[in-house]
């Protein structure tokens, strides 16, 4: 089977995707019988290009980290001139959905997702807002389309988490999840402990490009609880928004509370939870100090993990563990994005 | 849709399969539209039943509990006297097989596998012999049939590794594995740890039901080689026997051994691992001591875990650990197979 695809955002995280889907082609078409072309881009900063019938990808590529336009490569009728103009012409099977991030609204991700099912195609997203703000709504439509909503690759990197829950775990009934699930705070208790001040530690996670210029998104636990809400709201089946989750951040843990914790053998963690009482779920990302019983003990660096408590199976951890080459960034969150793209179509 | 069932095996993971499916058989047809009954039982010491209607599977409960045989629950126009005429004439779509383990053959339960998909039923094992000695042959016949051969249940209890690849990890490469998979040889290593000695600790496993009374199996890490064998032909598509495999078990581990560890923060583990090399695999069981920067430092008791290393995401890591009520016992190990089910029919 062939499937037109189109990319609505174009960032690092919409590249790493087309190079991974690069590179697996022939196992693509080998394994699964896919096989693909790429019909629309729509870029943020370097234009649109549509070309129904397969559009350069690795001249896109190409273009975009030379930081000039795509347009030259649009071959449709019309120039394309916004996002909704590349789903609606694209004819495409298969939308990829990385634009920016809004936490509050969700939007203009909500709107890709939206007009992509209406118009027959599988969503597949990146993007927490969507999650967050308009899962029940996206899912009930694609489901009414026949089509996948899906979007693996918005909570641990790429590792699998949801398709974990809905393909190896059914009918497990989820009472509580606890663990640690933004890397960037993570690194920057580990380099406390290590002697550097706040300030340094987050200076370096902005050199490696896993902090933003304005880190409080992370720092004051803005990003975990919207992870926690989009877990919340898709595996416990209960709607949650990120201000229902109660939240403090790292701000308040010092390099002497480091050192002292240090001194004990403990650690300072930024934990991320939710619990089930009855048909009320309480959702919490606070900072907690952990012993060497913990799990939480041994998840240092940009690592990240989460512990499951059903009621089928004992205590279900899974961590994800940087490696050399391999640290959790652009290029492995594309997976989950490219593992979607296979269970939406086979 | 309606399904009807049998069980050739009716030991400790069958019947908590039994009681987990009567517990389930709400949320089955409410979320997946699934019914089921039971249709043959061949149990090891207490006879045989079929009823192409509906047998009374709570009555075969209780009489099995009971050590009577479930032969008065016949309805069949003939005895039944072996597990293969319960398949036969059972006219089940699923075989739940359960029987016990031969490592060097994996018989009789090849030849139930065997004859349940040659009659079109599905066919779902806890019995890892038929992993290790017919993966490729039973799986090809399954397709064949258009049928599935699962056996979730055969390496960590019944938590999802076999399904989490194949479903929530399309076309990683899997380079490498490594980890904790006998719970009980861990859990004597923790017991020795806390001042027992070997053979109190070998009696405690015993006395709980975690330890058969000639420990063997488990000591000279057999059990553990037969799981990596199992995990290697599987994930990592190479055929793999337990022979195969460089073995060490935990007899040299002495109390003495274990106190320098200690004292020294360090544990000493039975590890199990496998790295692909070209198209060679190397597998190995032996004890490694490990300090606390170590994930497998942590995973204690009964507890067990494995981490995989793929040519996509940062290292990815499984563990199981042990709660009040959940120790990864027979119950849990029954949810592999009930997961396959559904996997099955879906």
């Amino acid at each position: 089977m062939h499937y037109k695809l189109c990319f609505i955002g174009f960032g690092n995280v919409a590249r790493n995707l087309v190079r991974l889907l690069e590179r697996k082609r022939g196992a693509l078409e080998r394994e699964y019988g896919i096989t693909y072309s790429v019909t629309g881009i729509s870029t943020g900063r370097h234009g649109f290009a549509v070309n129904p019938n397969d559009l350069d990808v690795n001249q896109a590529l190409q273009l975009v980290e030379d930081k000039q336009s795509i347009a030259s490569l649009n071959n449709y009728q019309l120039p394309i001139t916004d996002s909704l103009s590349v789903i609606q012409h694209s004819s495409a099977d298969v939308m990829f959905e990385n634009s920016p991030i809004n936490y509050e609204t969700g939007q203009p991700a909500i709107d890709h997702v939206r007009a992509a099912l209406t118009a027959g195609m599988h969503a597949i997203t990146a993007n927490k807002g969507t999650v967050v703000h308009a899962h029940r709504e996206l899912s009930e439509l694609a489901k009414s389309k026949n089509k996948k909503f899906l979007f693996e690759s918005t909570v641990l990197g790429g590792t699998p988490i949801f398709a974990t829950f809905r393909e190896a775990m059914p009918l497990a009934d989820l009472i509580s999840f606890k663990g640690i699930i933004n890397a960037t705070t993570n690194l920057i208790l580990s380099r406390m402990e290590d002697g550097e001040t706040f300030d340094e530690a987050v200076k370096y996670c902005q050199s490696i490009g896993i902090a933003e210029t304005d880190p409080s998104g992370d720092i004051d636990g803005w990003d975990a609880s919207v992870k926690v809400a989009a877990l919340a709201t898709v595996l416990m089946d209960s709607p949650l928004k990120p201000q229902d989750v109660q939240r403090s951040g790292i701000r308040e843990i010092t390099s002497q509370m480091v050192a002292q914790a240090k001194a004990e053998g403990k650690r300072w963690k930024l934990v991320a939870s939710a619990e089930r009482d009855g048909d009320k779920i309480t959702a919490r990302v606070a900072p907690e100090l952990v012993d060497a019983s913990s799990p939480l003990f041994g998840i240092s660096g940009s690592s990240t993990g989460l512990t499951f408590r059903t009621d089928v199976l004992p205590d279900y951890s899974v961590t994800v563990s940087e490696r050399e080459g391999m640290k959790g960034g652009p290029e492995e969150t594309a997976y989950g994005s490219f593992a979607d793209f296979i269970r939406a179509v086979k």
